[in-house]
């Protein structure tokens, strides 16, 4: 097989950029090697900036989004048993995020692919990308059984972390940022009615937890746990009084409880890949860098990352110039180090530090009270949540 | 002896608030241990938020400031050899800071008070507080050579960190939150004009530089140092290296070198001692508070702990009403807190942890980065900076 650019990954990354190539006339393929059916449950975040939503409606994938999706005007900060409401038009001039989950985005981007094209291959596992730095890379993959290339122009690694392609950087040209956290989240979905409408974020005794919602009837809720907890020790009721706790204000609110339908326990790190790109071979969203969950900031990097690498081929399709693809790496990683630092504070500015001291704790309390006591500080969270302006 | 407010402690937060207390007409004697000639040259700080130098105004003690004082309209900012200025009046709605030495204003204030009193003992050593849950609480002092008494209506220590006002606290009511940095400041004094016209703060190899200065002939510089650096090991040469190497940019710069004439290591270390008020006792400045120097937040905190005192005393001469006092620690502790939390992060953001890995300078860069890039950030900074408002 032969394609103009290889794209190694069928997650929101991988089928936003074919489908941006495809309308641009740049003939791709999409290696996946999970099953259909198997990516369509995958659950993820589901808060878009409003730079996701624009980038799925300019390639006609935001029917549904734009018709299910739930605008959030702001969020709440709970800490101290107070609630404060940040809101972020009034703070960023207009701006909104999107609640729509990633899986339906998934749904969404893979029923358009098959109707339309370009191809997409479920099952087809890429095993490794060979000369990445001569004029035509190769993937080699395994699919139906036996292994195949696919021989491109330029390949994209947007298989999620761990994969293939940052492993065909020469251990000379990449290097990876790390940092782990010494926490964990529990999530569960349950059948109930969210109890708010907009996300709550609290910092109570004993540490994070989260209220989101996937639909009017079903509640995401997230509780900070030690790492290496187990689900089996965190039965319905454990969970819901540390919620209850967790999220407990002065006044009146209470927190609805529901069968509890679905609990996994993540653990968070950050990661970032540097550069981006070598030879003809690019990464983007997971691949090339991991945000922990606080701020939802992984898909929407994804997205970014795609954009600007789509907006590269077209360059190179219309010109015939590779100037910026060749600025990719640059142009990306100054937005990923952003929405790294953010996540970051915002991860250590609500998780109880298992060895905290006092002081650190009080630090918190500072923080969180700055930002609801002053504009220039709630701005900075609102600008950095609703996103930052991609720089090109 | 007897008073109405006996004041322990010479020190700009004591000298200030005998001076308001005098123009209310409420009678105090402050206890200073030291003699006038040492408290007069003790190095401090020199950076005066609006809230400082108007409380200074307000008690007629700012006539040399107002002829002296360099106004400053920002600070720069340095790293991956770039300059950045943050323009704080842009950035505040006209807010500046005003450059002169606390050992100035210590004289201005010593001057002011020998001449029209309330009465001030240098060489008066505090031994203890008597009795300060009571309504009539006695500081024993030790002063030419003989121990004495002096009764009170009200107790304010303002002696700085670890002394017998804060000691007067019983062990359950009185609690001190702590950080230690892992890091020290060498400051020198250098007879050389300034190598710039606004304070520099400095994110270069191996740590953090700030440039300073005491007059137009005068710099003042600070070098960050590992904890238990002796100045035995840092000849001028080496000092002057490492500015250099810290200050680095590229374009046109150079910092001009001169005799030094005084270097001195200085630990870092935030301390609050909360409450700050126990029956008739008060704390106020370094005897509440200890905050890292980056910042300057120091002296002015002291200032606006007095500040918060005076206007209690006030009150009470005035209508008998202790609402303002009961309230002292709440008010100061709020902003206290504050700025605990801005000196803490400006120190964090700019010094190279020793156990530093590369993700956690990355996170320092995006930092600074952003303030450099993005208003609402660099609004943050300024506000805090040029000094949050007294909640009064």
């Amino acid at each position: 097989m032969r394609t103009t650019v290889g794209i190694i990954g069928g997650g929101p990354a991988g089928l936003l950029l074919a489908r941006l190539l495809h309308r641009t006339g740049i003939d791709c393929v999409v290696l996946e090697s999970r099953t259909r059916s198997y990516v369509e449950q995958r659950q993820r975040a589901g808060m878009l900036e409003q730079g996701t939503v624009d980038a799925l409606r300019e390639c006609g994938a935001a029917g549904r989004l734009d018709a299910e999706g739930l605008i959030h005007q702001g969020i709440e900060l709970r800490f101290d048993r107070e609630r404060h409401h940040i809101d972020f038009p009034w703070l960023t001039g207009g701006r909104t995020v999107t609640i729509y989950a990633q899986t339906e985005i998934v749904k969404d981007l893979v029923a358009l692919q098959l109707a339309e094209g370009p191809p997409l291959l479920f099952g087809a596992e890429a095993l490794a990308i060979e000369k990445p730095e001569s004029g035509s890379p190769v993937v080699r993959f395994l699919h139906e059984g036996r292994e195949q290339t696919l021989s491109c122009d330029y390949v994209v690694g947007c298989e999620g972390s761990h994969g293939v392609a940052a492993e065909a950087f020469p251990a000379e040209v990449g290097r990876i940022y790390a940092h782990e956290y010494p926490y964990s989240w529990l999530g569960i979905l349950a059948d109930v009615p969210p109890s708010c409408e907009e996300l709550i974020y609290a910092r109570g005794p004993g540490g994070f937890a989260l209220h989101s919602m996937r639909s009017p009837s079903v509640s995401r809720l997230y509780l900070q746990v030690p790492n290496g907890s187990d689900v089996r020790d965190w039965p319905d009721e454990r969970i819901w009084d540390a919620l209850d706790a967790r999220f407990a204000i002065d006044g009146d609110w209470r927190l609805a409880r529901g069968p509890i339908t679905s609990k996994s326990v993540t653990r968070m790190r950050s990661s970032v890949h540097e550069p981006m790109r070598y030879g003809r071979l690019f990464l983007a969203g997971d691949a090339a860098h991991i945000v922990p969950p606080t701020g939802a900031k992984g898909l929407n990097l994804a997205v970014s990352d795609v954009r600007v690498l789509a907006r590269g081929f077209a360059e190179l399709h219309r010109t015939g110039s590779t100037e910026l693809l060749d600025r990719y790496s640059e142009l990306c990683l100054a937005r990923v180090w952003q929405a790294t630092r953010f996540s970051y504070d915002m991860t250590r500015m609500l998780h109880a530090q298992p060895d905290g001291d006092a002081f650190e704790h009080r630090m918190q309390l500072a923080r969180l009270r700055r930002i609801t006591a002053s504009r220039p500080a709630a701005a900075e969270l609102a600008a950095n949540y609703t996103g930052l302006p991609l720089a090109l």
